[in-house]
């Protein structure tokens, strides 16, 4: 007797396999699918798109009471897709989804987030992948209505799957379920960080520094991520790993270049 | 009596102050404007758009026998930018430009490479920003034709600028310069890496795995960098970080969100 094969998601994060955000994920993706976690055995916030290549990858499974919970890899998010991939999945799993993280990763944060960056990897692997994040960086924020959004995409991704080429940056309000109004399809903002460096002496006297900053959102239009958070939807960017700015190859061909 | 300022450029790189190619790009852009080093203390290659939130940063100012050579930081090369916007620069910077980068990094390497995030951190701060690589890993390469197109870049960067929120990723190939057949404006070919890691066990008998892969281009065009340096051209790439991937939008709101 045949049967259909439940899918199969790979489920990573930047905080660490003890994260809420990622229990809660986990969560809802079991009710549509089998899933594997791995996640970094410490906390890879603001990460990027970074690898290991100076030092060797640890891997360990992990259990509570006897129960396996998933891998800990030594890595950063990007390695944990990358292991998992190769070392951990008997076949190529149908989605990579990542998170929940703590915080927002809306407008320019997908270039500096690990929770992004993991689920880029798996999009580049040619996997349909998305990245979720919640507005509250709070240990023991709420994730019910988190929920809820993430069996809503989950459902939607392994039925339509996702464009070549692209992944999914899903930010969720800070909100009661009943006070968000829905999902938005958004472009990025264009928004930065406006930097600062806290300057301290340590107790021999040398300086350190503390990278600190202001968010700055300079786009007015009512078609962002930044504009549908602040208006009580769920925003969800889709994001691409091509990035040549194609638009502007007409200009520099004008340059002088011999 | 007024003179006009020389351009202030801010040279930053992934491999650290020492290596024989940040000395080589900034004797290059030395011609033509006054140069500040900020580079890592330490290795940072593969370390994509990583910033350091967990700890605070050491900054330091290097010299040898006596002379100024610029400063070192104990952050990823995104945070080099960063720190020398803030607490270095007495004004905004007319560039950044990192590298060159012992080592290719055209294609997907873009989003994984410290060299091409730091530059992409330049552009968000609004300056016009590059970073170069010449496709030879050697400490000792040649560098010798990437000076010369470090300096045909910089003229023309400083002469018409970058386009709003893009940045230039040279990679150069490693030929004499009388064999290099020109600077080819490209697309990022369509390629990643097929990673394999290499599991070894330690003196205690625990597994370790080391990140291995080999390059896979799947992208047959002529237009882009991969192409362009497989046929003896350097190829400069507009890269954007605005990496909403607008012509997903319209598939993406056929989905059923509720």
């Amino acid at each position: 007797m045949m049967s259909k094969k439940r899918p199969l998601i790979l489920a990573v994060n930047d905080d660490g396999i003890t994260a809420p955000g990622i229990q809660a994920m986990v969560a809802a993706a079991q009710e549509l699918a089998e899933v594997v976690v791995v996640a970094p055995d410490s906390p890879q916030s603001g990460m990027g798109h970074a690898i290991t290549l100076n030092k060797p990858l640890r891997l360990d499974k992990v259990s509570y009471h006897g129960e396996s919970i998933g891998y800990q890899c030594s890595g950063t998010p990007v390695d944990c897709v990358k292991i998992a991939i190769d070392k951990i999945l008997d076949r190529k799993p149908d989605l990579v989804i990542s998170g929940i993280n703590h915080g927002a990763n809306h407008s320019i944060n997908v270039i500096y987030s690990g929770t992004m960056s993991a689920a880029m990897e798996g999009a580049i692997e040619g996997i349909p992948s998305v990245g979720f994040s919640l507005l509250n960086y709070a240990l023991d924020a709420d994730f019910t209505a988190s929920k809820h959004f993430v069996k809503m995409i989950i459902k939607n991704m392994l039925h339509f799957g996702m464009p070549t080429g692209t992944l999914l940056n899903v930010n969720i309000p800070d909100l009661p379920l009943d006070q968000i109004k829905g999902v938005k399809i958004c472009r990025q903002a264009n928004a930065k960080w406006e930097e600062e460096f806290d300057e301290r002496l340590d107790p021999h006297n040398r300086k350190y520094y503390w990278l600190t900053g202001a968010f700055a959102n300079y786009d007015k239009g009512a078609d962002t991520d930044v504009w549908a958070l602040n208006n009580g939807y769920v925003s969800a960017v889709p994001v691409q790993f091509d990035l040549t700015a194609h638009h502007a190859m007409p200009r520099l061909n004008d340059w002088d270049l011999g």
